[in-house]
């Protein structure tokens, strides 16, 4: 392991290379306009695979952006690793805060700035460069290795959910443990290891009015303004507690334990420190949780985005035709978006006053997951993790969600290992995105160990 | 005066077309980048009183929108008419809901289709029109003309308050009565003298969260969301029977009398044919007044825009940096903006959620007003509308602004007409803003026959 080790740290320039080639690729999934970047990113790993690792690969279409799959010769009796990760990113609006320009990876004071820096090319990625150095150094995989990368995680992921639907495609991602980078750690301090991620129910509510927009003067007073409707029902949804006001939205939770109060105590995570990195000073939420709970291990409501009326310079005095917005619940077992889209829907009907239409489109979502603690394959992430971070790792649930690897889960009954690099200021849905070249480094020489320590354990 | 009225009947398609070459010119004075056109149009105006009319006209430049000012050889002991009129447009998004192109006049069912076909080209030109007619049938005028025209009413009409903040300017403008067209008529069969405007004060308040757009994921729970902060500051604005919940708010205002209630009565308005026409079946609005004393004698308050986070297409799963909302009040005498501007202000400071800072301008605004009734020039006016309507006038008072009108009855001490050509449903501030051909025609012939009525009285 020690040369595969040097031959990581020797060659960190080229893998830089590399990444930055595939950080160019602007594969925004969310943009019709941004489809062939999807499909060249694809290509470009494929290729990789292929030409790099020499393991067989392919693109497979779909009916939207296209998977890729990957595969080493299977290796009789050694466990089989798939790794899951995605290359498409996010938008890069609001453009004018980016420092410099999103598609173009920039270092400052050792982070890369770039859209995708670190989620999920920069993540992803270190679980091939892990791979190319075994091959580089001759050193032969003792585990058998499956890639399946998808450019829609941004975007609900459909197309592999379509995917995995298909007894012969579950038979071909086969594995016995399925490991993910696409999260982050707390620091270099407390490498980490995730066993739980919160599910989402993502929606767009429409509030439709008069059939144009109309003068202000003319008549208000005496018809409904549909943004004001919008406010009153944004504002209802939630109190200044932070509980949620739709019906029977914490019936299904299961709360968190006792352990898991201690182990997020024992994160001893600086709430000023935090705060201070996104320039705030104030915490907000349920009282009777601590900030970290409230964010990783209980749901939450946000408005993604608000949409009504004139947004130019100057003013325009009229009564909107029409308000939107965009929000998303993030969810804990056992909630479902099912049951929360049927409740939303009629929470909202229930409000809806004279003279206001309503959309209400469900736009994505998944339930949350934990994952067990007394597997081997976490001793084996953990073992690897400490070996390289030099710090005992620690356990956390993770605020965000990752709706495939709950279906992944489901579908391939795999056991499922969560290792982030990533740190949580890394701005990954922001502008000024970054990933630190150190996490990039370690991730690499991590996934190696891992690599190596599974290859080490029996199978059951 | 018949041959006055001839000649304007049979140069109506002349008329016409200065009309729409005016209209060609997309004066929008909101839009920096349309600066040189509200100039152009100044130019237009002006060389159209010197050249067509053959009076004195110049063009005054502001550290804005420029002004146009032109006159009449004075008549020794006839009254002067002093025409307020402006040549600035509202902005034409939303752009796609227009069916034929916002500056291209298009002509469907007897209406005119464009910006500022009504608002007010359409409706200032009829006064220009009408001295035409004098000039071309050689019929002396009765009266010493005066106009006062600007590029700057949809904005706010600051270079004009400033221009009559001079005793020379002020001199220059001297009238006996202010007449102006930028207001509504009920319908040819109810000729109509407005005799009160509604005042305004418009804001813009931006809320404050986060240094940059945040991962929902990772924050959410856990920091206040500005978009949810703005709505619930929205919602309680304003109640469910649309009372304003601000502070002092309905102290100083001057209800309806009872006299009023009758007259708006009278009116007898068809309220569902005037909601059916902007597609809607409800109104709204406090219950113990009729919907059209909302709408032109009571105060209202309207979300004239928001803007928040992500718009695009699809989803982004963030919590955005910040949510702003254009909104304005409509007021009654006596409100004042100052007063309305400082309770507005504490209101929401009070409101304001920990880690939300926030930021509100106010834009522009002007208190109510109402003109007397008894007045030897409302009878003029009175009598000129029935001559060409055939119809007996009604009063009412408009739930619309202009703002500068009270300024300029302030400043210049002058009585002040408002006859309004248009109609409720000529869409001014909208897309398909229109304005009736025939509405055209008859406000010329007014304009005509009050120059006349004018010219007959005696100046006390």
């Amino acid at each position: 392991m020690e040369q595969i080790s040097n031959y990581i740290n020797a060659n960190e320039k080229q893998y830089r290379e590399k990444w930055f080639e595939a950080l160019r690729i602007p594969s925004v999934s969310a943009q019709p306009e941004h489809k062939d970047d999807v499909k060249k990113m694809a290509n470009w790993l494929a290729d990789y695979i292929r030409n790099e690792l020499h393991f067989e690969s392919r693109v497979i279409s779909t009916d939207h952006h296209p998977l890729v799959y990957g595969e080493s010769p299977k290796i009789e009796g050694a466990p089989t690793i798939l790794f899951y990760g995605h290359f498409d990113v996010q938008p890069v609006d609001p453009i004018h805060e980016w420092i410099s320009p999103p598609f173009e990876p920039t270092i400052r004071n050792g982070n890369v700035y770039c859209r995708g820096a670190d989620d999920d090319k920069g993540q992803l990625l270190t679980h091939l460069f892990s791979v190319k150095s075994f091959i580089e150094t001759q050193t032969p995989l003792p585990v058998q290795i499956k890639y399946i990368l998808e450019g829609e995680e941004e975007v609900g992921s459909k197309s592999l959910a379509q995917f995995l639907l298909k007894e012969e495609n579950r038979q071909l991602l086969a594995a016995d443990v399925i490991i993910v980078s696409d999260n982050t750690m707390i620091s270099f301090e407390k490498p980490t290891i995730t066993y739980g991620l919160r599910g989402l129910a993502g929606f767009e509510l429409t509030l439709i009015g008069p059939n144009r927009d109309l003068h202000s003067g003319l008549f208000g007073g005496s018809v409904y303004n549909p943004a004001i409707a919008l406010s009153k029902i944004i504002a209802a949804i939630i109190d200044e507690n932070g509980k949620i006001q739709i019906p029977e939205f914490y019936d299904d939770i299961i709360d968190i334990t006792d352990l898991e109060h201690k182990a997020f105590a024992n994160l001893d995570v600086d709430e000023k420190e935090f705060l201070a990195a996104v320039g705030l000073k104030d915490n907000f939420g349920e009282p009777e949780y601590t900030p970290i709970e409230r964010r990783c291990g209980r749901p939450s409501f946000d408005i993604n985005g608000l949409t009504s009326g004139y947004q130019g310079n100057g003013s325009k005095t009229i009564i909107p035709a029409w308000a939107s917005a965009k929000f998303t619940f993030r969810l804990v077992p056992n909630q479902t978006p099912e049951k929360i889209t049927k409740n939303v829907r009629e929470f909202i009907e229930k409000r809806l006053p004279p003279g206001i239409q309503m959309k209400l489109e469900y736009n994505h979502g998944a339930p949350g997951m934990v994952v067990p603690l007394d597997s081997q394959y976490v001793t084996a992430a953990a073992k690897s993790l400490e070996k390289i971070f030099q710090h005992k790792i620690v356990f956390t649930r993770d605020g965000g969600s990752i709706p495939i690897v709950a279906e992944l889960k489901d579908k391939l009954k795999s056991e499922v290992l969560l290792i982030g690099f990533g740190f949580d200021d890394d701005a990954i849905h922001s502008p000024n995105e970054k990933f630190a070249l150190e996490s990039f480094r370690r991730g690499i020489q991590t996934s190696a160990a891992l690599i190596e320590e599974i290859g080490k354990l029996q199978l059951s």
